[in-house]
């Protein structure tokens, strides 16, 4: 049987994946879940029809989410992750000495299923320096009373369980429990596809942080590639690698380079960012 | 109807377009050459199944194929064009004051098409600076006695028409009719999935020129977005954009910060072009 699987990305762009196998599937009580291995891209987790992350690109959004906001920082020890059930943002953290990390993830089902069928992802989860907590991160944070250097939005797209992730009132509790040098990033969508959200994501933080600052990737696997991540910080320039330590390793994707290459936005992206009215992607 | 353009990009990959109608199709004697209005990306022309340019994206793949080599040189004043027969690379090349323009396009109904249907990219075409030869590019070079100062290889995938637009003996005839500080650059696919021709083509380059560097952008109507550039160069530095005249106008991707950024390559891609034995885009 020819397998595939058909993600409707927009009504008028979609991406077909061959599927060699369905290794899992369930209905969660949040979500529609599948591992998938793909002949592309190796295995995959799918969330409600959406590719979330592959084995052979994951790489790149992880260590660009999770290493921009950490090298930022002058001495990032506490970390929280709202989201990235994966762990594979967890996984990148912890190659930062002295750090801990508590990862907040809705979805039982997502952990379970990257513990089983991405241990290459997953082993961040069940280290001694990582909590892991089974909830919704915005009541989490409401209730929240410790205090973080860092904050890692890895939300899935703003639909589903993700929507509340994006609004100002969640924005300003991740404000309220970082500590006075702290720094935040969170997945800000396609700015080709999504340019809006991106757009005010971008303004709501700027109500709320001194310094915010867009950056850009490019993840095959996410919706024709081109990725944005938005970075608000309370004092430290995220722009700037202020540490590499010798002794840290390679990387796949990350370098000090590369690290101030992503924030030189192109002109129509700046421009989007700055304008009031804007129709779009490519419109000077 | 719902008509859909499937662009089968690998035997696992694929991409779906929603096409609102098809302008105009024809085999020509060289290829399948279709202009479709696509519902996200605007008029798009399309060669053997496979996306060239769209309206709403062309601006990034041609900004960057034009302004870098352009403004790398200290002086750029005759360039050659070989391929890019919809005309909006020269329409880049023209901004530069001062130039004039050879296209060597190989299929006359190309050229017609942009006419037709893309007057915005077209435009270049009939500009007095602008010299249009239909001919075979690697004819043209083997027989050509004049001398450029940028040459910019606009091909379509090395399948079809292009394929020996991507070998050693084309690249000598390349060398050979740039001047003594001369520079060249083409297109080099996507790094993800054609990796082994970016090593290729790096391999053979670093044979003929003292300086060859990739760069890379994100074009997300080409496969999964990621899409890399190389350019081989006698005597100025591509990465380095030596000027940029205060009246050039604005450009919608290029800035000189954009510009020295592309060429900050991510880890493993540095890695892949550096190395004898390499498993791919992704592995260390």
């Amino acid at each position: 049987m020819d397998l595939w699987l058909i993600e409707n990305n927009t009504a008028g762009y979609s991406v077909n994946w061959k599927v060699v196998k369905t290794l899992f599937e369930r209905k969660t009580p949040f979500q529609h879940l599948q591992v998938l291995e793909t002949l592309e891209f190796g295995r995959t987790m799918v969330l409600d029809g959406a590719i979330q992350v592959t084995e052979k690109d994951e790489f790149i959004y992880h260590e660009m989410i999770a290493h921009i906001p950490l090298f930022s920082h002058q001495n990032p020890r506490e970390v929280l992750v709202i989201g990235g059930g994966d762990g594979a943002t967890v996984r990148e953290i912890l190659r930062h000495p002295g750090t801990t990390v508590d990862l907040v993830e809705i979805d039982q089902a997502v952990l379970d299923a990257s513990r089983e069928y991405f241990p290459g992802l997953a082993c961040g989860l069940d280290d001694q320096r990582t909590r892991v907590i089974v909830a919704d991160g915005i009541h989490y944070l409401e209730s929240c009373t410790k205090t973080y250097d860092v904050v890692i939005i890895d939300a899935s797209d703003p639909v589903g369980p993700a929507v509340g992730l994006f609004d100002e009132a969640f924005y300003r509790n991740v404000y309220r429990v970082l500590k006075a040098d702290g720094i935040m990033v969170t997945q800000s969508e396609s700015p080709f596809f999504n340019y809006q959200l991106l757009r005010e994501i971008n303004a709501i933080l700027r109500k709320i942080f001194p310094l915010v600052k867009v950056y850009l990737t490019c993840v095959p696997s996410y919706i024709a590639g081109f990725w944005s991540f938005t970075a608000a910080s309370k004092r430290y320039d995220p722009a700037d690698p202020r540490r590499f330590p010798a002794d840290f390793g390679e990387c796949k994707y990350y370098t000090q380079s590369v690290h101030r290459a992503a924030f030189e936005l192109p002109a129509c992206i700046a421009n989007l960012l700055r304008t009031k009215d804007c129709k779009g992607f490519g419109s000077k």
